[in-house]
C-alpha cells in the first residue's frame, strides 16, 4: 500500500509536518497534488466524492481504507505506525500533548501575516499584522520555544520518550520556519533555547531527512505558505 | 482513581469540551481550579512541579501516572477509556479528524475578539475584532457548521461511528457556544444545518447531559470565555 499525501503543491506549509514524517520513515508514498491532474483529485477529496469522513481541508492522508485529516492526527497516526512515537500510552499522550502544542504555535505564526481575515490577503491587512507580528515576537515566540526547552531540560536529548519521534520532527520544522520568517526575533532569544536548536540540528542530520532536506522535493520557504518572511513583520 | 482536570474556574473555555465529556462518562473527577486552593495547585502544574510532560496551559488532565493537556488529546483519550469513542483504527481517525476541526473552529470563534494579540484586552483591539468577526460570520461560521453537516450527512445521526461519541459533545459545545456569541449570524444559517442542529438537541438530552447542564457545575457563557457576546461583533 502506497500513503495518498493531499497538500498544496507550491507550499510547504503545514503538510510538511506530514511530509516529514513520511520521508523519516521511508514510507511509500505519494503527494498526490504535485502529480499531473492532482488539483482535479484534492477537489474530489474536498468534495466528499471518495469514501469515509470528509475533510474540511488539506493535509489528508489515505492509508488504505483509513481517511485522516488535520496535521497532528495524520503525524501521531504516521507516528505510531513507523516506530517514530512513544509506544506507552503515557507517552503516546505527551506526544500529543506537545504536538498540538506545536500546532498552536504553527497557527499563531500564520496568524501574524493574517490577523483579521484567514481569506483576504495580507496586503489587505498589514496593519493589524504588524500588531499582531509584534506581540508574536514580543512575547508568544520565547512562550512556546521556552515551554519546549524546559521540556526537554526535563527529559533529555528528545522531547518524549528516549528516541526521535513525530514529535521531535514537528519541533525541528517549527524551528525552521521561525527562523526563516523571523530571522531577527529568533536571533534574539538564540540564548535562551540552547537544547531546542541542539535537538533541530540532530534531527536535521538524520539520515534520511538529510537526504530529503537537500533534495527537490523539499520545497523553499516561501510567501504563500505558513512561515513567511515580511521584513516589517520582523522588526 | 479520580481524575484531575485543571481549568479555569470561571469560564467554559475549552476545559467545557472536556468537563461534557467527563460527565457524560460519569466519570469521578475534581474541577481543582474550582476548589479551595486550587489555583496554587494550577500554578504549580504549570510551573512543572508535577512528574511527566509539562503542559503549556490548561486545560490539563492527570489520570494516574497519566499527563495530558490539549482539549482534543484529553476528550480522545477520555473518549477511549469511557466508550464515547469509536473503537476500530478508521473510526477513530476519523473521529480526531472532525474533533480537531471542531477545535479549529473554536480557535477562530477566540480569535473575533483577540484578532491582534492574544494577551491584550478585547477593548484594546477593537476595530481588528471588528472585521475579523466579520470575516468570521460572513464565510467561516458556514465553512465549518456546513463541513460538520456533510459528515451528518454521510455518517447518519452521530458525526462517527453508531454511537454518540466525544465528538459529537464536542459538536453540541461549539453549536451552543456560537449560538450565544453570535444569535443573529446563527439565526441566519439555521435552515442551512438541520442536522446539526437535530444532533446538538439530541445531545443536550443525554440524561447525565441534561443533569449537567441543569446543575450549578455548568458555568454560565460570559465575556470572559472563549464564546463572547459582543453585540457589535455580530452585527
Amino acid at each position: 500500500m502506497k500513503y495518498e499525501l493531499y497538500y498544496w503543491p507550491e507550499i510547504q506549509g503545514r503538510g510538511e509536518f506530514v511530509r516529514l514524517v513520511l520521508e523519516d520513515a521511508d514510507a511509500s508514498y505519494v503527494d498526490v497534488v504535485r502529480e499531473p491532474g492532482g488539483y482535479a483529485r484534492l477537489k474530489a477529496v474536498l468534495a466528499g466524492e471518495r469514501d469515509g469522513v470528509i475533510p474540511l481541508a488539506p493535509p489528508v492522508l489515505y492509508a488504505g481504507p483509513i481517511v485522516v485529516a488535520q496535521t497532528v492526527a495524520i503525524t501521531s497516526f504516521l507516528g505510531d505506525r513507523h516506530d517514530l512515537a512513544p509506544r506507552d500510552e503515557r507517552g503516546r499522550l505527551a506526544a500529543l500533548t506537545i504536538a498540538l502544542t506545536i500546532a498552536d504555535l504553527v497557527d499563531e505564526a500564520h496568524d501574524t501575516h493574517h490577523p483579521t481575515s484567514v481569506e483576504a490577503r495580507y496586503e489587505q491587512q498589514k496593519p493589524a499584522a504588524r500588531e499582531r507580528a509584534a506581540a508574536f515576537r514580543r512575547s508568544r515566540i520565547a512562550k512556546f520555544l521556552g515551554y519546549l526547552e524546559r521540556n526537554l531540560e526535563r527529559n533529555g536529548d528528545v522531547l518524549v520518550g528516549n528516541e526521535v519521534s513525530y514529535v521531535d520532527l514537528a519541533a525541528f520544522q517549527v524551528v525552521e520556519g521561525l527562523s526563516y520568517a523571523f530571522p531577527r526575533a529568533m536571533a534574539r532569544i538564540r540564548g535562551e533555547i540552547p537544547r531546542l536548536l541542539t535537538l533541530r540540528d540532530r534531527v536535521a542530520q538524520r539520515p534520511r531527512l538529510l537526504r530529503y532536506l537537500t533534495s527537490p522535493r523539499r520545497l523553499p520557504f516561501n510567501e504563500q505558505g505558513i512561515f513567511r518572511h515580511y521584513p516589517e513583520l520582523d522588526a
